[in-house]
């Protein structure tokens, strides 16, 4: 009998609901979409039928137990959302009690961004330096940030640690709609990559099929030695190694990790953002590897992430760590 | 037979050792100059000359062990110093293993400002607060960081977390000698209050003694009103209010502690700290307190210090933990 978890990762834009061993590897996943439109019961309805699915399926097998990853703000470990801007009409929701009591089973909700970090740690990039606490930025829509310390997730007080997105980076840089201004949000997200683009005065290539700007048409343009694509992401750079700086010298973790669609734009960003975490973090000179991209053990490290559903395998693996937690 | 363990905290000036009961309780305090012109060796025969002191005095108790505060830079656990600014000459000085061949006992070394952030949270404002996370910025000469998280110390991969008194907080601002920009460090410290009051055209009183500004001067003066010296506590709010927009967006913890000297002028900084502080985090507007000064469980708090030996206590009491983690 081989043991599993269930991991979910639900978005504002796709549900995805996973089967995993004990030891990460994925068994099944269901894709569906997230109908926000008919509301939070639907989603979770949605949500609690594709569980079902997939217990029935593997009834045969010791389901270890149900982790769920949410966007925030999100109350842990309640799990109760709260006024969260990708999740319209979830105000107020708790979601673990709503989808405990769809299935009459124990769930475990965590942050998205917190979730991301966990599975990078233990099957990514965290695996692969060999450490077991690290802070991941994940460069999406907007910046979600979780950290990971000693093997567990640090959540906070409230569930509100890794906000790290947000924060005045630029203290009379851009306002941002968390109400500090210069955040790394405001420069580093896909969102923030198209809005600079534009200020610069880019443009979509007559043919381009959407015929607007996007985060990755910007980096291919950069790519192809546009100059203002370049500065693009070389402010990109800068307020990832501002934040960076400010987080090494607070934490002094052997590994930071660079994870969401625009993390593609590595070769990019990179330079400029080494080069300005050099600068402001003499915690980091004091333990740079020689290459920053070669793994060299007692060192801190910045690296792009390893894996493409590190949310949906953190969020699997949440009940394996507790199981393993209450079992010592 | 009572239990009871010491505690020293070793400074650039002042050497202070001390015997604690393992509540917190202090027995006997031995003060010393440091002699750094002596050389290091010299200073670590006058610690273990005074750690034998108080153990000859206490033998017919129960010492648990001995814990030693340091300034860093400091490699932990190891308990390596490496060119430590404030302690000229130790370079490379192995403080735990030396003082363990002095004494032939186990030694626990500690970064300073994490051990004063320890104290703080098992005797001081943590203990008031009811909570067993927090961090602790010291405002002396520089501004020391200790971050303690469920009732441990954050030390990070190799004893260099805390160091948010650096950091470039103001991108363009003051070149700090840690190579960053505009560190909190160059702000709120108290060279640094001297340092932007000097270049406000403030002087000292013709009566004054000593003869030169010193950072309790510049926070008389403002108290009676001086525009100048009211400025200069209104920059040291602005930077400790960013620096801790970044801290609370990060980590979420109930606590945020100032001490150190500076601290004193707390009436000067706060109301421009907590300004700034709710502008630049909407985790911390999420949950602050309804009055900033008043306790409220379950919210976002900045406190003062309540002691004024918590480095002292906190390295005293950092075997007792490791015992109690041990004897689990």
């Amino acid at each position: 009998m081989n043991s599993w978890s269930i991991g979910v990762d639900l978005g504002g834009t796709n549900l995805r609901i996973a089967a995993v061993t004990q030891h990460g590897e994925s068994l099944d996943t269901i894709h569906l979409p997230t109908r926000l439109a008919a509301g939070p019961q639907a989603v979770l309805d949605d949500m609690a039928g594709a569980i079902r699915q997939l217990i029935d399926k593997h009834a045969g097998d010791n389901l270890i137990g149900i982790g769920v990853g949410s966007p925030g703000p999100i109350e842990l470990p309640l799990g109760v959302l709260h006024h969260p801007p990708n999740l319209t009409g979830f105000d107020g929701l708790n979601l673990r009690v709503e989808l405990e009591r769809r299935l009459d089973r124990p769930v475990q909700v965590g942050h998205d961004a917190a979730l991301a970090a966990y599975g990078e740690c233990l099957l990514g990039a965290g695996r692969a330096y060999r450490v077991n606490s690290l802070l991941m930025l994940t460069l999406g829509t907007g910046v979600g940030c979780g950290i990971v310390l000693d093997g567990r997730i640090w959540n906070g007080m409230k569930g509100a640690a890794g906000e790290s997105g947000h924060g005045p980076l630029f203290p009379d840089g851009v306002p941002c709609p968390c109400g500090a201004r210069g955040c790394l949000e405001m420069y580093a997200s896909a969102t923030s990559i198209v809005r600079l683009a534009l200020e610069l005065g880019m443009e979509p290539p007559a043919s381009a099929d959407p015929p607007h700007l996007t985060a990755s048409r910007v980096a291919e343009l950069a790519t192809t030695g546009d100059e203002r694509g370049l500065r693009v992401f070389d402010q990109v750079g800068q307020a990832l190694g501002l934040a960076l700086a400010h987080l090494v010298n607070a934490l002094d973790l052997p590994l930071y990790v660079i994870g969401g669609g625009a993390a593609a734009a590595w070769p990019l960003f990179a330079p400029r953002m080494f080069a300005t975490l050099r600068e402001g973090s003499y915690v980091y000179r004091q333990s740079m590897p020689r290459d920053p991209n070669v793994f060299e053990p007692g060192k801190t490290h910045v690296a792009p992430a390893q894996l493409s559903d590190a949310g949906l395998l953190g969020a699997a693996l949440l009940p394996v760590a507790s199981r393993a937690a209450v079992s010592v």
